[in-house]
C-alpha cells in the first residue's frame, strides 16, 4: 500500500511517501518539504504548495492520503495557514478520487512510538528506524509527514484503498502493539550501542 | 469593474457577482449560495463547493475576488471549515491569476452602511438598496457575499484589476463618506415611507 502523508503548513509543508507491506514493513519512496516564500500573498503561496503537491501525486501515485488533523485550539498565529493548506490538500486529493484520512498528532505518536505524548525527537528516531534510514529525516515536518503515512497504513492494516474517513480522535490500543514492540526494540538497540560506545571509550 | 464576493462556509458558501461603475453605482450580476451536504466527508464537500465556484468564475469572468477575512478568534466549531473553504477559494483565484482581496466583516459593514457594527439586517437592507433590488437577498450568506463585492469595488475606487492584497484590518475613514451618505439617504427614505405608510393607515 502506497500512502502519501502531509504535515500541512504554509511556510513548510512536509510531504512523505511510503510503501507499506501487509506485514507492516515500510519503505521510503520520497520525502520533501514544500515551501512558499512569506513575501508572496496567501493565494499565491497556496498555489505554490498546491503545485508541488500535485507534482508529487503525479509522480508517485499513492493509493491514500493521510493528513494531520488540525485543531482550532492550536497556535492561533499559524492555524489559518495550516487550515487553508489542509483545505487545498483535501481538494486536490478529492479531485483525484483519493481517500483522505485525518489523524491527530497523538494518534500518530501512539502508532509510531507506542506513546501518544512522545516528543518530536522520539518520533523522528522511530521513523528512521522503521524505514531503515541512517539519519532522521530533517526538518521535523519531513519526519512528521512520513510518520503520518506509516501511521495511516498501520491503522488501516495496509489494505489498499482503505481509509479512516475522519477517524475519531482516539488511539486504538490494539494498533499500538507492533509499534510498542518496535519501540522497545529500538530502545534496547540504542542502549546496546550506547553500551558498546562506552566500552570503546 | 466586475467583482465576485465570497462569504466562505462549508455548509453554505455565499457567492455574489456585481458590476460597479466608477461613479460607485452597482448592479447585481448573479448571486448564489453554494451548499455541501453534511453527510459527505470534508474533502468531497470542499470539492463540491470548488466546482460551483469555478462554474461561476467561468460564467461571469470577474476581474477581482473579494473574500471575508476569517479570524482565528471566530466560532471554533465552524472556523476550520471556513478556513479550508477560504484556502480553496484563494487557490482557485490564484490559478486564474485573479487578484484576491480580504476584507474584515467590520470593514464591509463600514463600507456598506457607514457603521462598522451594523447588524446583518442593516447590511442586507443597504445591499438591496445599493443594487436596486426589491427584496433583501436571502439567506444572509448571499447578502454578505454581495456586500463584500461592493465593499471591495468601493474601497479600490472601482479600478479594474486593483486589489487590496491582504488589506490591513482597518477601515479607512475616507472610504466611508459615500456609504455614510447612502446610508443616511436610506434612513431618510425609510423614515419617509414609514411616515407615508402611517399617513395611509
Amino acid at each position: 500500500m502506497r500512502v502519501l502523508g502531509i504535515d500541512p503548513g504554509l511556510t513548510r509543508c512536509g510531504v512523505g511517501v511510503v510503501d507499506v507491506e501487509p506485514d507492516r514493513t515500510a519503505r521510503l519512496v520520497d520525502v520533501v518539504v514544500l515551501r512558499s516564500p512569506a513575501d508572496l500573498d496567501t493565494p499565491r503561496r497556496l498555489a505554490r504548495i498546491a503545485d508541488g503537491l500535485e507534482a508529487i501525486l503525479e509522480e508517485h501515485r499513492p493509493q491514500a492520503v493521510a493528513l494531520e488533523r488540525v485543531f482550532a485550539r492550536s497556535d492561533v498565529s499559524t492555524i489559518m495557514g495550516t487550515a487553508q493548506i489542509s483545505g487545498v490538500a483535501m481538494l486536490i486529493a478529492a479531485r483525484r478520487a483519493l481517500p483522505v484520512a485525518l489523524h491527530t498528532p497523538s494518534e500518530v505518536k501512539a502508532a509510531i512510538t507506542g506513546y501518544g505524548r512522545a516528543d518530536k525527537k522520539q518520533v523522528g528516531a522511530m521513523v528512521a528506524r522503521i524505514l531503515g534510514l541512517e539519519a532522521v529525516p530533517k526538518p521535523a515536518d519531513a519526519a512528521d509527514a512520513l510518520a503520518l503515512a506509516i501511521c495511516h497504513a498501520w491503522r488501516t492494516g495496509g489494505a489498499a484503498g482503505a481509509a479512516i474517513q475522519d477517524a475519531p480522535a482516539q488511539a486504538e490500543a490494539s494498533s499500538l502493539t507492533p509499534a510498542q514492540r518496535a519501540w522497545l526494540a529500538a530502545e534496547r538497540s540504542a542502549a546496546v550501542s550506547g553500551a558498546a560506545r562506552r566500552l570503546k571509550e
